[in-house]
């Protein structure tokens, strides 16, 4: 059973839910926030992007960051976290930009976007664009490497998602949008201190044991095994390992999100297991997805200048 | 493909990986902990209990309960986050105690009890028991009952877990401490203000379509398949829904740790989908499980006093 993408001829996003319509209240529970609490069309209304990433942290220095990169009045420190009344989740918004924590794993995601596109439906965004920025494991490639990625891939290499819905299971599409995979290609050609390449990327279930970890609490293969099972997924294509991107592919398309995945690698699978580069080391290459989308996002607006650039990220 | 039950006849927690012991260094890397930075047997060496939960407040809120029920020194309220050099997990320590949180999901809490296992192993601790303290979606019950988990299954009602292993998949099984199961409803006999029962409790990988939900983004089926899938749960044994409990008795049965799940339930599925209660009611429904586990912890070290309790607790 594969289901059809969503259509996004007119802009807006689509909810695929006919029971939606008749409900006389809609609260989104994770967010702490809901239709009759809150005026979503005038909190939301003008969102045009929308970042996400496990750490909650992480999308709130993305906040931050957007909101100097597009000259916003007021000072980007005192964003507030607009899911405050909950730990589930952080939501912080830098003018047309929301950026949003999902946690780790498909189902935490997953929970999320549920919500998430309830929530542009609510408000009435149109052309919204969706990335999630995050990190991941690389492979074959150097560490501090962003990876685009083109397919998102289930552990046995295969581009699809399959969901539970009552007693079936569904299969359904993880392909990404190739234009937007393309225009951000073009826009990692402005910065030349770090590589971004495209390719597949693996999400699993778990980080130790699904990922051919040989360092968790349960292991019962070799190292031989192990990277019989990372070259199989290197000449597959797979150049990262991550654990949220084929529910986020398969849900966005389906709700005719235009979506990308642009994750860094912190270390190469294929020379080790354990993330042991120096926490400063670990925080700058988590910032080189949040500056390779401000620049997409300031070009889009037409606000990106290639001299201002310089300035702020200097080489 | 399944595999045996850990061994605990010496007490200590069992890492089932050979390759541990030949490594130089152990980081932690989603607890910003590890063997060469920090001393795990001092910080961590007289663990008895572990308690996890998904939601950090929540945790820290149950750090601080077992602090006062402990009559432990110092102000509860400055109790510091072990984890605080990272924002995946929080991690609370009261005297013999662990709250550690585990986000939402079965790839969430997998991650977290690797990490956690092999502490508690670096830490050399003996004899320790983990209760998983939660919410979940009730079915067929009054909102606000308490369920002991006696066997965990997944969306078919089986009581397996499936964990990808390389491109295998290992069936494990979910079975939870039959002994631990009956202490703590003995324990929940002290108790006079709610409801606790013992039931089956089904794990799924999502929030809406996998539980049945006709309020997600996403929704396929009509009221009456919910409803005739819900009840099939229902007949099968199944008291309550949450999303951790299958991959959380397999782990940790394979390391011989002895396990609980109780979860408070925040609706009756069978009555909707939305979890509208006010604040208030939600907050009170969740401190059900922390009251019942401090009296069984209190209980196990000699502590417990019914006329204390009923101070503490007023009816």
């Amino acid at each position: 059973m594969t289901e059809r993408k969503g259509y996004a001829g007119n802009g807006l996003v689509h909810v695929k839910n006919p029971h939606l319509d008749s409900m006389d209240e809609d609260v989104l529970y994770h967010f702490n926030l809901g239709t009759k609490t809150h005026n979503l069309p005038v909190m939301f209304g003008d969102v045009k992007f929308v970042c996400v990433g496990g750490s909650p942290n992480r999308m709130k220095a993305f906040a931050q960051l957007m909101h100097k990169e597009l000259g916003l009045e007021g000072d980007g420190k005192d964003l507030k976290d607009i899911c405050a009344g909950t730990d589930r989740y952080s939501m912080y918004k830098a003018g047309p930009v929301l950026s949003i924590s999902h946690g780790m794993g498909v189902p935490s995601i997953s929970i999320m976007l549920h919500e998430l596109i309830k929530l542009l439906h609510h408000a009435k965004c149109r052309d919204v664009t969706i990335i999630r920025i995050g990190t991941s494991g690389g492979l074959g490639i150097d560490p501090g490497t962003v990876v685009i990625t083109d397919i998102a891939v289930d552990s046995f290499f295969k581009a699809q998602f399959e969901q539970v819905i009552l007693d079936n299971i569904v299969v359904r599409s993880t392909e990404l949008d190739k234009d937007l995979v393309e225009e951000l290609l073009n826009c990692s050609k402005e910065i030349h201190d770090f590589p971004t390449l495209i390719g597949h990327t693996m999400c699993t279930y778990d980080f130790y044991e699904g990922q051919g970890r040989l360092d968790g609490a349960l292991c019962s293969f070799s190292n031989e095994k192990k990277l019989e099972y990372l070259k199989k997924a290197h000449d597959a294509g797979v150049r990262n390992i991550e654990m949220e991107s084929t529910v986020f592919a398969a849900i966005c398309g389906l709700c005719g999100l235009k979506a990308a995945v642009v994750c860094v690698a912190l270390l190469n699978r294929l020379e080790g297991d354990q993330i042991k580069a120096p926490h400063e080391v670990l925080v700058e290459y988590q910032q080189r997805p949040q500056h390779l989308i401000s620049i997409f996002i300031k070009k889009r607006l037409g606000l990106y200048n290639q001299m201002e650039l310089l300035c702020i990220f200097p080489e």
